[in-house]
């Protein structure tokens, strides 16, 4: 999984059908790069989270898998130690 | 998922019979990579698209799964805010 | 799989149901990147770990399987010879 | 799935029986980045290819899937314009 | 699939139980990176081989598919020309 950070959001009128209801948001990863992944939490923005990637996020959907690839599974808790 | 502008397309007629008939665009991601992903939405040069890879995208399509690991998932709204 | 270092832990108490109880460590992997890797073994911090990633990672588990992708599947032998 | 050359092809005597026979070429990635790739096109040197990446190539094969993670898929067109 | 070069090997007695017994060789692949891969073909430091990584790895082991993302699917033949 990655560490990253919210840094946005994307609306998407023009989809396909398959893509779930709910919000997609902005992350960027801590090494600096930017992905795009789906918010079940409902988290906001400057909020830290943990993003699992791959088949695993779609295969957490209830019935089919929809075509998503990143899903943030956690929000990190303030007080995690930065290193321990 | 990446988010990524439409750069072009590539015409294929030498290739497997299990490729799905429609368009394959290239497109860059923000970083600045360039992928090939197939487009169900009829989108265009320059649109700004929302792209889940891997195999999440060869199973969203009906019927045996094909070869492709790149999808065209959304057109991102021309008012989404570039930072929330 | 990957080398990699263990650096720290991440908690999290707004997460996922789907996400098993037990530990997510960070490790950094040879290259320098960071991850973050379930770890079944108990694992502290410094030991040098193996960690499996994408898929398999999720197979793991027992039952359906939840949205990890980065699973401690070894501990190195402090004995092991640096290169072969 | 990625655009890329064919710079050349590997041999390989030793291998594991459930490598399906044919050819496994190396290609070059237009970021410059190298992979090996199955062929069931037939392609030469110096041809432009479409290459999908990941399952989706293991499980293109009939019957139980190899272990192939990289496949040609379509050789691109010379006529194909270069930017669309 | 992936070029390399075998470089070293690493030793893991506290493991979990799922990792199958045999050999995980530290290969360097082409472009300088470093990776594990399990070795079902008894390979010696030195040897150019050719890896699959991803669920594809583990899908080839009879049986439960174990928690193993990289395999070495076949030694690169000695003669093979390094370019086509």
């Amino acid at each position: 999984m990655l560490k990253a950070t919210i840094v946005g959001s994307v609306w998407s009128t023009k989809r396909l059908d398959d893509v779930p209801p709910g919000s997609i948001l902005e992350v960027e990863v801590d090494a600096g790069a930017r992905l795009l992944a789906f918010d079940p939490l409902g988290c906001g923005a400057g909020e830290r989270v943990i993003i699992a990637t791959g088949s695993v996020a779609a295969a957490w959907f209830k019935g089919p898998s929809p075509p998503i690839d990143a899903l943030i599974i956690g929000s990190i808790d303030e007080d995690t130690p930065s290193e321990a």
